[in-house]
């Protein structure tokens, strides 16, 4: 199974490309000029005499940012964007040192201490400035970069593989694994695949590869990866971890890699992963913590980690065509990871709650920290102190079409829904495909293939209620021919409402609402009272409508809510009086300043 | 206005008799045990040289056990209690600088600091002793702790209020306040008096007078006490504080501080206050919050918190003979202060949360620090660093007594229930009144008056569901004379359900449930599956029970729970089943090992 690679593909119209137009005409300047504020840009310079000290991972964050450019780059050039990657390149290139290494921090700060602390990031950041390299060659031909990184890789491979003579043996933020794929298959050299496989093998065999403050599992080293069964600890790190096994269980048909992707895959859907594909449930090392542990109000879910579960779920598709996979893309993408940007896409959350109770945070008054609760913050920022989140949105949404298909010898797979056109190569065919759609705010969906005779899997989504025929887990295949090149589905977008496991304490007796892939959410913006009291009427009436300020659409809910009172404690539930629940798509909250937020809402039992 | 003092009353049997004995035959000595352990007793010989580091609030811890001895021996002697206390009280007077000054902390570790801090609890040590020296004195007739500690509040008077020679103007912690009012209760010398009134006077009139890491509220010093009207900051000291507030009222005819107490205590019990009792939400600060902050979870509810209320409310009936102050004694009692102290009199919390979910307390497995939420603990423990606790539940108990009745020249007001015997001197006149009950489980209550003819005023609780003849703010009035001396009252302890006002929204959509002044309870122990998804038929079948193995009433009411399911989301709520919920009181929790318990139920709406 191959995939269907975003440059391939155009987003015509419709949602994504409005949200591609927002990245091109917004974003990519708007996150450009807070690393510019904060330093970022010229930290690349490495003046040992510079004022403002940076972090050993800022490399990563404009490693990102130039991953993005490439990628809008290569749909349609913006030069003033080139300039500033080529003059941060010359930096890199000015301050790599002659043996390959290079890092802002350990460059320009503390040179003595290269390699030496596992937890440094040092690794993590080579492997965004190696897929930036890739990606900035591929769309613009300039190899500067890639050839920079080529070298720093060798070293890394001499120093970590045939010499043994750094601090540690395998990166304490992984990345560099999923990246070494990524320069195999660019550069053809398999000394970047067996790097990768190094790393990941290595991984989990040496009790004393931790870190200070954490335990193994932290940074997934409790035990060989192909032992690990379940998700465990920094959820980024583990779903760029996890992306790393998927990649070198496809290069190298390693059937026990793919066997523990299956079970931790497995593992997240069943028991860790939010309603909005959001993963890592608390802020204590950002971290994955027990089964069914998914609090509403302190749920970390941070936007890298929901967007590492769609990089994860979307590899996983090249192992199994199992919807499963492209549906828990289509959740985080829609939702968890989506909720990250705000819709004039400037600013951005790192964390992304399912609750959001604004007085808890007054709550603390006697005292001066106010945030000991790690309560996650209510209103997006412009930019943050780890501000990993920003550019890994202006990398993804450019190559979002890297979603849209993969295939084989005899089959073309359709697993994301988008207005769009395709070019599919399959051996000395080449196929045209086109995506008619409103989605996802309409199930109607056509897809027409010129090109010849293929057959044809579409994704029949987890939440459409119909029967389809011809499905295989969870795929409904066609046949395309000359007369019958157009499939037309129409998936039912009808309101739903959803149940979590009795064992999420979190969410017991309580529902959500969901609309095709779409969350819905209520916000004290549009409700009357406390969001905790209003009752939804799971047999009532439900009607769409539209919120233009807002530009998404809406659900009214009949419910029931209590009305105000006076005493604190009353013999009597005091009268429960008819009202109407506004809720609005779950990624579309906190664009209109603070409020109460709830996904999971009381229902009448 | 009077108090009739509890060595004028006798416990004769029942549920108060039972604990009353415990605390002399188990926690006396269980609470002396754990201060020898952890060095508080040898703390008094001030070993400079000593391995044990003695905390500066370690004098308070002992003092406050010596007091609960004193009214131990007040009922009947324990010399082996005696004479451990005799041999503290010599070494404090060996160990007084002689200008009077003693505090186990700054005598022998850094006598430099004194009176140098205001958050070192020096005259929050000297208010715990001088009430152990006065109720010794009074229980023995032993002076000399009493005189030594009067020769410290000398010296207090005097670098406090005379010279103004230290570090601050009023007490960190507030205690000596109302200690000195007992101070001068006992002796008659007006100045201890006045200096109660100059400490509470000055409180909050200089903004230098805060603390390091909090604010003004934390202590109660954001403003002069008479114009506070909600209650801020560390709720032990904020009740201590109103305590001698109300206090000073009464001794001034102050009603500037009449009426601060009083807004104040309307904004506890109106906005402030867990349905047991509990005050103080949140652990930050061991605070105040803010209106309607009532976290079942993370509630910090401090045991000390709770008796300090029952100490205000009882102090405020003087002030005014309104059932909202006894009311407000008898929740706090049989509830958030009850639970405390474990079934076996030998083990205590010093938080005593809501709801306790055990799996929390796993969830951030990945690192290590596991108790960053400050989750409370889920089990009593025998000790605890901050001590303050076990030894004022040494005290109270034995002195309960205190609860029972105030009089005037022609009422006496019957405020609690328990089976006991009194004597009341009014003006010339002796009488006998005896009450017959099983109270707190039992509603039927006959009080016997010997001695004349006088009024009756007897507290119709607010869960009484019946209507009583002659009732004023919550009192029944009667006439006692020879032909009729004897009232018959009979309140209705059917379970109830109690409802919140919307505005806390920890109690969304829940209901507690009461039976009498009992709050009610789920365990894990006796309830399968999570307490959360059990949802009681408030319309249903309530039945009483009793638990042999805890000694204690319980209720079972009829309910739905979801069954188990394997997917983690579904669009079937899946299937409710009948099931029973079984209650037990709130204050018998955490007996019998870690276990889920929730005081708030989801109910069928």
């Amino acid at each position: 199974m191959k995939r269907v690679e975003f440059f391939d593909t155009k987003i015509t119209d419709g949602f994504w490309k409005q949200k591609q137009d927002l990245i091109r005409n917004v974003t990519v300047k708007a996150v450009y000029d807070r690393f510019y504020d904060t330093g970022r840009i010229d930290a690349f310079k490495c003046d040992k005499n510079s004022e403002i000290k940076p972090h050993f991972f800022w490399d990563s964050d404009v490693a990102k940012w130039i991953e993005g450019v490439a990628y809008l780059t290569r749909e349609k050039r913006e030069i003033w964007l080139e300039e500033i990657v080529d003059n941060i390149v010359d930096e890199i290139e000015k301050n790599q040192d002659p043996c390959g290494y290079f890092n802002i921090f350990f460059t320009s700060v503390e040179p003595q201490n290269r390699f030496k602390n596992r937890d440094c990031h040092e690794l993590y950041c080579l492997g965004h400035l190696i897929e930036a390299g890739v990606a900035y060659y591929e769309a613009t031909g300039k190899s500067k970069l890639l050839n920079l990184m080529c070298k720093y890789v060798d070293y890394v491979e001499k120093v970590f593989v045939r010499e043994k003579s750094v601090g540690f043996t395998t990166p304490g933020h992984e990345e560099i694994e999923l990246a070494l794929v990524r320069l195999y298959e660019c550069t053809k050299k398999e000394k970047y695949l067996e790097l990768s496989k190094f790393f990941v093998d290595e991984r989990g065999k040496r009790a004393e590869e931790t870190i200070d403050w954490g335990e193994f599992s932290y940074n997934q080293s409790h035990k060989p990866v192909r032992e690990q069964e379940t998700a465990e600890g920094h959820a980024v790190r583990a779903v760029y971890l996890y992306c790393a096994m998927a990649d070198l269980a496809l290069k190298y048909k390693d059937d026990a890699l793919k066997n523990a992707c299956e079970k931790i895959f497995d593992n997240i859907i069943n028991k860790r992963m939010y309603i909005t594909g959001g993963i890592g449930s608390s802020h204590m090392g950002e971290a994955f913590t027990v089964d069914y542990d998914l609090s509403n109000l302190f749920a970390y879910t941070e936007s890298c980690a929901a967007l590492g579960l769609i990089l994860f779920a979307n590899r996983m598709l090249l192992l199994d065509n199992d919807s499963k996979y492209s549906d828990t893309v289509e959740r985080a993408l829609y939702n968890g990871f989506l909720s990250s940007t705000s819709l004039d896409g400037r600013s951005f959350f790192y964390t992304n709650p399912l609750e959001i109770l604004p007085q808890l945070y007054t709550r603390d008054v006697s005292v001066l920290e106010k945030n000991y609760l790690k309560l996650p913050v209510t209103q997006r920022q412009e930019v943050f102190g780890c501000s990993c989140c920003p550019p890994n949105i202006v990398r993804f949404i450019p190559s979002i079409g890297n979603l849209l298909y993969t295939y084989d010898e005899d089959t073309i797979y359709v697993h994301q829904f988008m207005q769009s056109v395709a070019k599919i190569k399959i051996g000395d065919d080449v196929y045209e495909i086109e995506q008619k759609t409103s989605y996802p705010y309409d199930g109607k969906i056509d897809i027409t293939v010129k090109g010849g005779s293929i057959k044809l899997a579409v994704r029949v989504p987890y939440w459409h209620s119909g029967n389809l025929e011809n499905v295989t887990k969870g795929y409904a295949y066609s046949d395309i021919n000359e007369n019958s090149n157009t499939v037309h589905l129409d998936y039912d977008m009808t309101p739903r409402f959803v149940y979590a496991n009795p064992n999420v304490i979190s969410d017991s007796c309580k529902c959500a609402v969901i609309s095709g892939p779409i969350v819905y959410c209520m916000e004290g913006h549009d409700n009357k009272g406390h969001l905790r009291n209003i009752v939804l009427d799971t047999n009532g009436k439900i009607s769409k409508g539209f919120d233009e300020k807002l530009g998404v659409p809406t659900l009214k809910i009949d419910a029931i809510t209590r009305a105000e009172c006076d005493m604190l404690y009353s013999f009597s539930q005091g009268k429960y009086e008819n009202t109407t629940a506004h809720l609005i798509p779950y990624f579309a909250f906190a664009n209109r300043g603070e409020s109460e937020m709830q996904v999971w809402h009381s229902y009448k039992i």
